[in-house]
């Protein structure tokens, strides 16, 4: 890949990635943007602009080849490489991720959950037993995994990552309703579930003043 | 609000929005775009493209009003209106979400949370208590919640959402980890929490490859 995607096409591709998985799961081997424009509820010219830019998948009279696309796009996404990650974390968040994500599919290897409460350690998430987090580093020194799933209070999270990167992980995903920041050459994803509230509250908005709209016109 | 504003930045402000408010709790009432870009992360340029083009904030040698930016930003996103919500599933995603999401300090108020479940119903979370899903008519016609947040399984999130929009609800915010789509004249703001593990994977990716090059210009 020695093109440069947009950050906003980047944003984008994981839902793309998804309707291709399940395209290809119920057996569909190509798609026009048009029809992939309707299930996705964005319109066919945005998704040729998006797709498009790496590579000439799009054939006139063919469509999209689902199977190329999906490889395409998780090629982009690194989500052929195989990434391996440890969660940190089994309270209410870290539990509905771990029994809900398809790390799988979506081309990831959950390879540990660990927690710090007596009460958890030992006892099982999905298929996972949880370990004591205080023997995470001689996991690590085994195991790899370059991602750290964080869901711990936000208090503790700076602590816990600085940790890590200690130990060697290089990308964490943080889940604890704050904002991580860390050296450079360490990735992080942010996650604020409140952001959706307010991106919520402003598309209700959008239909309000609409409505206003229509109302005003009819008077 | 006239101007349209375009859908990247609107993706932005919410994160503005936080880091006002956190600004503005900590004292400070004017900030230059230099000094909110070292915070944020992200380029002063970026900063004066996203806010500079709902009004002139900016001012040379004075910065930002912290204050005066925030309730703007407020109020492109409709954080002004005083909406409600209520909250439907109190699994783990509903409990993590509830404990976690600052409302008030969002602009929202959260007036009731439902389940199914007979053991969590009449108990309490955070300083709600727990309200039968069955009796969520009556409460939507006597308190009138625009919003509903529904962490419910996905199996079911259809159904009770053409359940609620029949009852009145207008937007929602849906943690199902599966896409909702309703008419047109309903919000709805689908939040897939795997997109954020293949965003990481991407940003990861671009710091391995960087490696690389680093790399090979050594050798």
């Amino acid at each position: 890949m020695e093109k440069k995607v947009s950050a906003s096409v980047i944003n984008r591709l994981p839902r793309y990635y998804r309707y291709l998985t399940d395209l290809l799961s119920s057996g569909i081997e190509r798609i026009s943007s048009k029809e992939l424009s309707e299930r996705m509820h964005v319109t066919a010219s945005q998704i040729r602009q998006d797709l498009n830019c790496f590579g000439g998948f799009g054939q006139q009279g063919y469509g999209y080849n689902v199977k190329s696309l999906q490889s395409e796009i998780a090629k982009i996404l690194g989500l052929d490489r195989g990434y391996t990650a440890v969660l940190v974390g089994a309270g209410n968040m870290g539990r509905t991720f771990a029994i809900n994500t398809k790390f799988e599919s979506r081309g990831f290897r959950l390879i540990g959950i660990f927690d710090t409460d007596p009460k958890k350690i030992g006892t099982t998430l999905t298929r996972y037993t949880i370990m004591d987090y205080k023997n995470i580093k001689e996991f690590i020194d085994t195991h790899h995994p370059e991602m750290a799933i964080l869901a711990v209070p936000k208090q503790v999270i700076h602590g816990v990552a600085e940790e890590l990167i200690g130990y060697g992980i290089r990308a964490f995903l943080n889940f604890s309703y704050t904002e991580l920041s860390t050296a450079e050459d360490v990735a992080v994803e942010n996650v604020h579930l409140s952001d959706s509230l307010m991106r919520l509250s402003y598309k209700l908005l959008e239909h309000d003043q609409n409505e206003d709209k229509k109302q005003e016109s009819e008077v």
